[in-house]
């Protein structure tokens, strides 16, 4: 079976509230986090709310990436679910930088994993602060 | 802090590989479960891949829902990320009768959790045959 696939849950906390409102920024930031995770984009869907906040998908080749924001409390919950090569990782350190975030909680699942285990399973969970150091 | 999210993630396997690779059947569905779920669409991306596959995605007022098919594989990897009042675990039935699958695992993650502990947690992991009872 070739389904495997990474998919990388992010919390953004403390990120800075006018960008998390900027449905044209925050279009731009995941077009970049893709080029980073050198994913191939084939369609997306961004929605701005009212009176605030935004939500964006960009579906790749290899799955998809999305973001949901609430400009009020400086936060985003963002996933990056890719299969074959790519970088998750590198995609969440560009959103990181973009959104101007104090703390990054992450967990890693692995989905449509092959054999008579869980076909999901969860592999890192770790939080940081910007200031600090990752640890597993 | 209002950014409480359930995020649903589901496996379903031993599905019907003929609609797993119908774009205009998984639209459907995807737009049942949304029903089911007593959430709001504000917009969707579908992509069919050649030679297989379907992705697909609709953004909800409460967040987003999304589907990646592996037609070869009768499998599908399914997101019910909500906030608010809604029912994911009414969509994810809706789902897993309209793929006509065999197995469904799931995982409940909470994000944008309040608080001074983890911002996102597992708060439920099950596997489920079609002829069995849910368990815990």
């Amino acid at each position: 079976m070739d389904t495997f696939g990474r998919h990388l849950l992010v919390e953004f906390h403390g990120c800075d509230r006018k960008i998390l409102n900027d449905e044209k920024r925050i279009s731009a930031l995941l077009h970049r986090a893709v080029l980073a995770a050198k994913a191939t984009p084939v369609g997306e869907v961004f929605h701005r709310f009212s009176p605030q906040g935004v939500s964006g998908v960009v579906v790749i080749e290899e799955s998809h990436l999305s973001i949901h924001t609430w400009p009020e409390d400086g936060y985003a919950a963002v996933d990056f679910y890719t299969c074959g090569e790519c970088f998750p990782d590198a995609a969440s350190e560009v959103m990181k930088d973009g959104l101007g975030a104090e703390s990054v909680e992450s967990m890693l699942v692995h989905r449509g994993v092959a054999g008579e285990g869980d076909s999901m399973q969860v592999r890192r969970h770790r939080r940081v602060r910007a200031e600090e150091p990752a640890a597993e």
